[in-house]
């Protein structure tokens, strides 16, 4: 919502955030603060039906995974290990119980998978469904929280995993309603679970935070736009190599096209995955690290333009 | 929403809430946590435009300043100091800028008044306003966080301020656009502070726990219900005597008989006044230590009655 970039700028402007112990405050994936000592990243996030979901292309307890997964996504991306979660539930008249208690086991699989605690709530009326939580993690046993802000001139960029699954796995989803995509059943499943189950990166955050990564976001507005943050939010400049990208599997049959495939992987968001930054000669070391979900260096971190943003 | 208690409970069955750290768990007014060293009490509240608020009779700034309001009275309920604030909103396409930057300034207003930092939050399409927020507190400097949980057979009931100002405070605000409502200026003004500027009784909170609280609660449901929170929290029964409840200043005119300003100072929610048990020797050091906003003993915790919930 390139509209609202502004006025998240405006808002931040009007509102206190120094105050003694916030360590990193909004504009992160995480805020950072510390109550007692030791500091805790915490991240809030809502997604909302006719937004970030459609009912029924996403089954019910696929939206609670995701609600789950997004916010541990921003953690992951501070090297944070998963503590609490606060679930906010805004839920429209007449919705069936079935349909919440489902919701309920996909939060409940995601906590159970990760660790995640689920310590308190709300829930309201709304005129649609809500799902909005807050995560609060811990400092990593390596002391390291790694923010957007710390990339060098001269680190390597690199990436966890596969990019533009997430996004394809959006139009597998509209398909069902529609016309076929011609995709082998395999395929077709590991792409919409890019959607139905998407994975938060916490090992791999940690693993990059021991292997000296500088700088950190999660890829959920596709690593083109993320690049930029991270760039801004560094002072720096990041030049990504498009044919370097590691292109989600089954995307490129289902483009059609190489470019069209490149444009899904730079643009499509919500892959979830880690984007960092690290000098290049702890590469071999960080690859070893993130072991098998991959770890792809593509581009590199150079000196801002003068006069020009990021 | 009575329909959705039980569904509360089937939720949290679903959800992992134990683990290490988890002091207080969902059911209380903030969860409480250790991190590190000291506890903190976490709370999470949304307010939704046509549920919690109207719009324009509820100016924007107002919903800002209510919706963290709410917030706070909850860490107040449990002795907490506030610590940050993380705000997700929910924005309908079309809503002026103008609206959600007051809204900004409404909140802003009460953070600094409290002493809180808003160090992060989270910017979505809705399909109405949605004001979702989380706020972390500290344990207080007598280490002290009371829960809903502790009153003792024989305890003092004592609730701060008055009590039904915010329900009349909705009909004064329903009644701009429809039939006039008699009551001088003063007294309108200050029963639609109740709404449009509600105090979250920090203090008032603190000083109880000082002067020995065993159990507290926030009034946000109305006296009555919120009482039997408490109760069935505490395994025991509190009984309230209407005739000592503290009725808001101007409710008993605009109520037109003694028998509907009671009904209303019972039942009317949102007051965030702070109902809470003492041992009754502690009494009048609660009272002093309260100070200005008043404190009234209101009733007493009694044994709970064989096979009957609180």
């Amino acid at each position: 919502m390139e509209s609202e970039f502004d006025l998240i700028a405006a808002l931040r402007e009007r509102l206190p955030s120094g105050g003694d112990g916030v360590l990193v405050g909004s504009g992160d994936d995480a805020a950072v603060t510390e109550g007692g000592d030791t500091p805790t990243a915490t991240t809030v996030d809502a997604i909302v039906e006719g937004v970030h979901f459609t009912l029924p292309a996403f089954p019910p307890r696929a939206v609670g995974r995701k609600a789950l997964a997004a916010s541990l996504s921003d953690l992951a991306a501070m090297a944070a290990q998963p503590g609490e979660a606060y679930v906010v539930l805004g839920i429209p008249e007449g919705t069936p119980d079935d349909l919440l208690l489902e919701l309920a086991d996909g939060l409940a699989e995601v906590a159970e998978r990760e660790g995640v605690s689920v310590v308190g709530g709300d829930v309201t009326r709304s005129p649609a469904l809500v799902v909005a939580i807050t995560c609060v993690g811990r400092e990593p046993p390596n002391g390291r929280l790694v923010t957007r802000s710390g990339a060098q001139v001269g680190d390597a960029v690199v990436v966890t995993g596969e990019l533009g699954g997430a996004a394809a796995a959006l139009e597998l989803l509209a398909s069902r309603d529609g016309t076929e995509v011609a995709a082998p059943d395999v395929t077709r499943e590991a792409l919409l679970a890019r959607q139905l189950d998407p994975r938060p990166r916490i090992a791999a955050g940690l693993a990059l935070s021991v292997s000296g990564a500088t700088a950190m976001i999660d890829v959920s507005d596709g690593v083109g736009a993320d690049g930029r943050n991270l760039a801004r939010a560094s002072g720096a400049r990041v030049e990504i190599e498009a044919q370097l990208l590691p292109v989600a599997r089954g995307l490129r049959e289902l483009s059609h096209s190489e470019e069209r495939a490149l444009a899904t992987a730079i643009s499509g968001g919500e892959d979830f995955e880690l984007l960092a930054t690290l000098p290049p000669e702890r590469l071999e070391e960080a690859r070893a690290a993130v072991g098998h979900y991959g770890l792809t260096q593509i581009g590199r971190v150079v000196a801002p333009v003068e006069g020009h943003d990021a």
